[in-house]
């Protein structure tokens, strides 16, 4: 379930007119952005750029751009592009980051849906005249980036077959696999080629005859033993398939963890999943920390960050 | 340009009549089914097929299955159905046969356009339940799976632009590749890398650049030098993306070498260039061989295959 609260009717001409009033002359009421554009879903955030272009004939993500700024600015701009923008502007700036964030590479490429990926794919060429997959080679070697090409080109089949037997030997593979890491990669290709190829239903079976022939869950095996970057990309890949949302429920719980905070990651999680299942993950971080997700936020951050996430999140103020 | 002659106007209910009556009864009037089918395109194909459904609530497809035998029956299967059903048939027969015709798989991959093989994707999942690149993967191993899963799974960028610092650096990649072949497999990842993820007018340009530093074209230098499975994928890829009309011409020429003749590779050729550039492969046929596509062909089959060929390839009795 989802946590962003939309009006079922809203008028895109007056939306765009109040937004204007906000950021014209001196100053902005960002007030006033966060309780429009913090309440519509995407397709009314589409027309409300549409209307807004057509009466200022401005684009409203620049003039965004321009009168916000730090981590609230960074959070609107990825909000109120379309989803599929979204994702592909988070793939590039984690190839173009100093120290690439591959976790955000393979997120994008295992927590969508395989007509969902294809479509981020379509509009990264637009975006950057490149491939997806082109840029993601070019920035990786060896295993990695056979495992990275893969998944960003995947197209998994979707159907409910699961084929029992095929469970069961991929199972012993990928268990095989593990236990060798250290001494030789020769079982590398094979967990490549069943993470980046088969549906994801049949995938979560044979992880679960993984956890029922051993006693272990696959994802804890790993992070017990995952030390490079291969081995860490497997290992989000396997959680980002079996469960994403206990996988984002993780990333906020890691992005608040300790001293500092996390604003990429808060802001993308945020972002990405408001409209879509943000509700079961706050659910799942409740049980999992006996704290609301809400006040944990709340605590970490502030300003018109702060109030923007939590509109996002269902909390009015 | 095309070679199939369609008229502009049909009554796709005529058609389907005139069909029914040449498949009832006793015999089969193959020539009335040529004379349909083998002038016109797919939509009017696919219009013809409905209109046959819904006036005898029979499948036209089993129907002719039933009804033709041989290689007439093949092609005219391969004809009949949907271009991308058609490549995501060639594709899983290529699979499944036994010495596996990779040349299939890496031909649909490079010729078809980045759009195209997405949707011959989605067809393979709804045909067969999987995913092309897992059956793909499931049935190769080592360098040539990974060629052969990337190009597959590719989706290059449609666009305009070279880089012709890119084409430089990546010609001598090629290069360097090539010459060490024999001795060991390093630079093998980078030419799959470079193969699977480029543009196409990206790689024309690289392929170009090699020319002009080396004084040979790459294919030929791989022709040269090809000798297992992956390097043999290695140089169709090349030559599908550099000039598929001149890879059609010789794979045509091929299949009428010698004393025998590949009645798979001829039907392929003919059916899937018939209504898009099946005239340029004549005239390219005609420069290289001083002899008329039609008439090799006419040479090398008989009967209702031979009319249905000649009929799709524009060539009237």
């Amino acid at each position: 379930m989802a946590t962003l609260i939309a009006p079922t009717n809203h008028s895109p001409l007056e939306d765009a007119e109040a937004i204007r009033k906000a950021v014209k002359g001196w100053g902005t009421d960002e007030k006033v952005i966060i309780t429009i554009l913090g309440h519509r879903d995407a397709i009314q955030r589409q027309k409300i750029r549409e209307a807004y272009y057509e009466l200022f004939q401005e684009d409203l993500i620049k003039r965004l751009e321009s009168e916000l700024s730090g981590d609230f600015e960074r959070a609107m701009y990825r909000w109120i592009v379309e989803p599929s923008e979204r994702y592909a502007l988070l793939a590039n700036i984690a190839l173009r980051h100093a120290d690439r964030n591959y976790d955000v590479i393979v997120e994008i490429a295992c927590a969508l849906s395989p007509e969902e990926l294809f479509i981020v794919r379509r509009t990264y060429h637009n975006r950057y005249h490149h491939s997806l997959e082109e840029d993601v080679a070019a920035n990786t070697s060896g295993h990695l980036r056979q495992l990275l090409v893969g998944l960003v080109s995947s197209f998994r089949y979707g159907g409910n077959e699961i084929n029992v037997k095929l469970a069961q030997s991929e199972a012993d593979i990928l268990h095989e696999a593990i236990k060798l890491k250290d001494k030789n990669g020769n079982k590398d290709e094979e967990v490549i080629r069943i993470l980046t190829t088969r549906s994801k239903i049949q995938l979560v079976a044979t992880f679960n005859r993984y956890r029922d022939d051993h006693g272990i869950a696959i994802t804890k095996k790993l992070s017990d033993e995952a030390s490079d970057d291969f081995h860490k990309a497997v290992h989000i890949a396997i959680r980002c398939i079996q469960d994403h949302k206990k996988y984002y429920e993780k990333v906020l719980r890691n992005a608040m963890k300790g001293g500092g905070t996390n604003e990429d990651a808060l802001t993308r999680v945020i972002v990405t999943r408001a409209e879509k299942d943000l509700n079961d993950i706050k659910e799942i971080y409740y049980k999992r920390n006996s704290v609301h997700l809400e006040d944990s936020v709340a605590k970490e951050t502030s300003g018109d960050y702060k109030k923007f996430l939590l509109t996002l999140m269902g909390k009015e103020d």
